[in-house]
């Protein structure tokens, strides 16, 4: 499983406080803890304030690039910022993301093709938004494939985002998802396919629990990678199980070392001696 | 999802002592317990010793149907103890198990017939015990569901087990019995498929986490029956979340009042007013 730690968002409210701030400590503790827990890449998200969004950008990554060497998956939907961030990695990156939505295929996917990025592509579009079939989002990944491969990105740098929606809001919308993650490992099984988890569970109670089976049942449809928090417990031991259950775990040894070093498995409360 | 609750058990030492002592009490608790769980079905073995099996499921039988309504799983490779049983049961029962072995076929397959049961049919058999991948388990199958119906059971009578064998002696086995089931379901819509589930964790550290996970990745495969313990309320949750997640729970109606029922979710601790 390729993981993209989601953590370092400026959307989140700690997050937008520690950019404003220029807090390093606190955005490279977020990078180590991650990168820690096994993160593939570390998403960088530096908020939703345009005029500010290229330099936040900028400070991030040279601020990130100081604690890891993790590669980043620069998130954003501004060309500058991305430009930014582009400049100054110093390990191959991801972008995230381009969409049907003719400013990401004018403003993102030329940045893509030139830095010769990894590049999440989103099977939603601005006619209709996110197509309620499976067949309608595969429609757009096709087109947006296409485009990329044409471009010169090879499909293994690819990574398709099937997309979820609540449950709470139709109950075929994780068949919906299953059923596009089986389509696209189909059609490109060279591409990567990746999604974030949690808005299967919108809305409803015991989030945490909607979200961990929703993991291995994607994982059982062919996902393999996932933008998450690599530092919940609960989520990685589903991670880690349903791919070794998927057979990609020879002789059970991922498993078995992550039990071994108490990174799966209930946490053991501390004994004293009296 | 169709559950037989698995405790009433005579190879398990508790069990065996109880039905040596006629402990009425001890078994009509285990029946009460499961049905109040949800069972649909309770397995009932009373054991493998072959000059005392007949009396003792007929005292199970009846000891049970003292204390509960639920149809019983009749589960014995031996014709008079399970004959014994079907001359006692109220209500409409099933028999765990037929396979491809010579004695099923000859000795509990009749009986199914003669009693017109739901019927468990196992894919293994006498040469290969079990087979190594789907299509071998797929063949006894197709041989077992023709017998049957040739005999005159309806599909829908039929639980077919794909059989579950341990993920720490094979690196596969996960995906032959998913695969299996994906095959059962695909050929024989209308059948049920049921299984075991922990004989996946055999020789596993952190065991309930991998029959946890197992059991929503078989439910997305197409398993709509289980034998387990209806009291496992972690494998429960995992159960009302993996159909809910298959489309299988219209407006999420059924988890929702397991939650607010307590019957999933974290055990509140209990709080004393001062």
């Amino acid at each position: 499983m390729i993981i993209i730690g989601e953590k370092i968002n400026g959307t989140r409210k700690a997050v937008a406080q520690a950019i404003r701030e220029r807090d390093t400590a606190f955005i490279q503790e977020l990078a180590r803890s991650q990168s820690e827990a096994g993160s593939n890449y570390l998403d960088v998200n530096a908020g939703t304030a345009p005029e500010r969004e290229a330099e936040d950008m900028a400070w991030l990554v040279a601020t990130i690039q100081e604690a890891c060497d993790t590669p980043l998956c620069l998130d954003s939907a501004n060309p500058a910022a991305l430009r930014a961030g582009l400049e100054l990695v110093t390990h191959p990156p991801m972008i995230n993301s381009v969409s049907g939505e003719k400013p990401r295929i004018k403003g993102v996917l030329p940045l893509a093709l030139e830095f010769k990025t990894d590049l999440i592509l989103l099977a939603l579009d601005d006619e209709i938004g996110i197509p309620n079939s499976s067949d309608g989002r595969l429609k757009i990944v096709d087109r947006l494939v296409a485009l990329a491969k044409e471009g010169g990105l090879a499909e293994e740098k690819l990574y398709i985002d099937p997309l979820v929606t609540a449950i709470s809001t139709g109950t075929e919308n994780a068949i919906i998802t299953f059923e596009t993650i089986q389509k696209i490992r189909a059609g490109y099984p060279r591409c990567h396919i990746t999604s974030g988890l949690s808005n299967i569970s919108f809305g409803m109670p015991l989030r945490p629990l909607i979200n961990q089976t929703f993991m291995a049942m994607a994982v059982q449809a062919g996902l393999d990678s996932a933008i998450l928090n690599p530092n919940d417990r609960k989520l990685t031991e589903m991670m880690l199980t349903s791919e070794m259950l998927m057979g990609k775990d020879r002789f059970c040894q991922a498993f078995t070392k992550a039990f071994r070093s108490g990174r799966i498995g209930d946490v053991k409360p501390v004994k004293f001696e009296a």
